[in-house]
């Protein structure tokens, strides 16, 4: 079988599915997006990441070119076309095609729309979960508003390489104040040396995980202490646990930061126990 | 006719050209490029550009798939085909098309190559310098290395719609100490108040412009004062002549920033001087 994306109105072969070489994201990294996690066929806080989505779009002046509804109904297709259990939803718009020119092309010029879907290992996550993940810290480079989800990630490319090369799984970023602001492509998170879960708030410094404040949510359910405050790579050291979120990774524990073990090098209890219970409290929409 | 580009390896129609989704700078801003001025057909300070792409793969450790040579041919072809006599080429190197992964595709993954020409317009051109230009200023909220010439564009694309709204050509960004940077897609200059020409040094937080580099040359060679060192806002209100450099523009002269007339709040006659004299002194190759 192979795999179908959308692109514009149309479904067809991902193998073949292009955009305009004057597409502004393709140009100038003119574009936004979210990635949505498809569990047991289902799509796992679908109104976060739309809303999230629109918020990216307005911040931007960017146009989103149809509702939420019809973009729903894309989504759904492909986690069908693509026979989608496990995996995810890539959606992302930019703002279209048009002669190269830094200035916003011309009002009414259609914004570009492609989607495709991923299907994701189930059993391989879950292991990667209980072996825990390493990250490496590296100073954050990225512009001034990491807080909208667009697809000028090249700073995001460079560290997560950094941290592969690294024997790492992820970059934790770290700002001029030596604040830990999240990771290359998911928040941190850390269980302070106090058990209070921290993690940086969501300001203009950070993305706003649609899984980070699901998580919260879920936190504060179980009667969590919770902080939303910036903490320091020294407290991550002293720290009894540490981990990362996102919509493709959920929860992933942290066992090493830099190649120094965090509490006692093993998953921690709440980091593992937030993953077991995601998928009970996330919405999931058929 | 219509315009032709290059796209790995094939010469098509420009409005048919287009690239894969999956490719990384459509989805990353994992690309560089370079523009290249055409005048009476020829390329201006090819061998600079071509030397700055070299380098800015280097930085992004991103292969480049030819040699220079067949870069230049590339180049030529679409000079040829499209007809230009005054304009400009573009060439962008992505790190190629893979599955969506932040980390680099695996080794082997062929790089894309994107070229095409824009014809231009010199007498547009030269009434836009005699009568000058205004420019606004903004905070300079880019990633921390502007000097790396990529398509990770998207503050400069708002931040040069910024300042067409506000009746200006470009917006000059300031950095967190209150110094001028550069232009959203060009470097800033001022002749200050005691008659030195003054640019920001070609470090980290700039692109060291191909023209900028030529216009000191040439600036030296007619007994020009020079100093490269970052000024401030206040500098450039009081200076006796602003002015903007790039590919594009050559050298156009900025008469008003924030709404403040610059010196007499006409073009001044360095600016102009060296306008008139860049196509003399720079590298044309056919």
């Amino acid at each position: 079988m192979s795999r179908v994306a959308y692109v514009n109105g149309r479904y067809i072969r991902h193998a073949a599915a292009g955009v305009s070489i004057d597409d502004r994201a393709f140009l100038f990294a003119d574009g936004i997006y979210e990635v949505i996690e498809v569990f047991d066929g289902r799509l796992i806080d679908e109104e976060g990441h739309l809303l999230r989505l629109a918020r990216s779009a307005a911040q931007l002046r960017l146009t989103l070119p149809m509702a939420a509804t019809a973009l729903r109904r894309i989504l759904r297709e492909l986690v069908a076309r693509n026979r989608v259990t496990d995996g995810h939803v890539y959606l992302q718009v930019t703002r279209g095609a048009a002669k190269r020119d830094h200035g916003f092309p011309k009002p009414g010029t259609p914004s570009t729309v492609v989607a495709f879907a991923h299907r994701g290992d189930r059993a391989a996550a879950e292991a990667r979960a209980h072996a825990g993940i390493k990250v490496i810290s590296l100073p954050d480079i990225r512009w001034k508003r990491p807080d909208i989800k667009t697809t000028s990630l090249l700073p995001n490319v460079l560290a997560k390489q950094q941290a592969k090369e690294a024997g790492a799984y992820e970059a934790w970023l770290v700002d001029a104040d030596g604040f830990v602001t999240e990771g290359s492509s998911s928040n941190a998170w850390i269980v302070d040396s106090a058990g209070v879960l921290v993690t940086h708030p969501a300001d203009s410094a950070i993305l706003a995980g649609i899984t980070r404040a699901r998580l919260l949510k879920i936190a504060a359910a179980r009667g969590l202490k919770i902080v939303e405050r910036p903490f320091t790579l020294a407290e991550a050291f002293r720290a009894q646990e540490a981990f990362i979120s996102g919509a493709t990774t959920i929860v992933l524990p942290v066992v090493a930061i830099d190649g120094q073990n965090i509490g006692s090098g093993a998953p921690g209890a709440v980091a593992l126990g937030l993953r077991a219970s995601f998928h009970e409290f996330a919405p999931a929409t058929a």
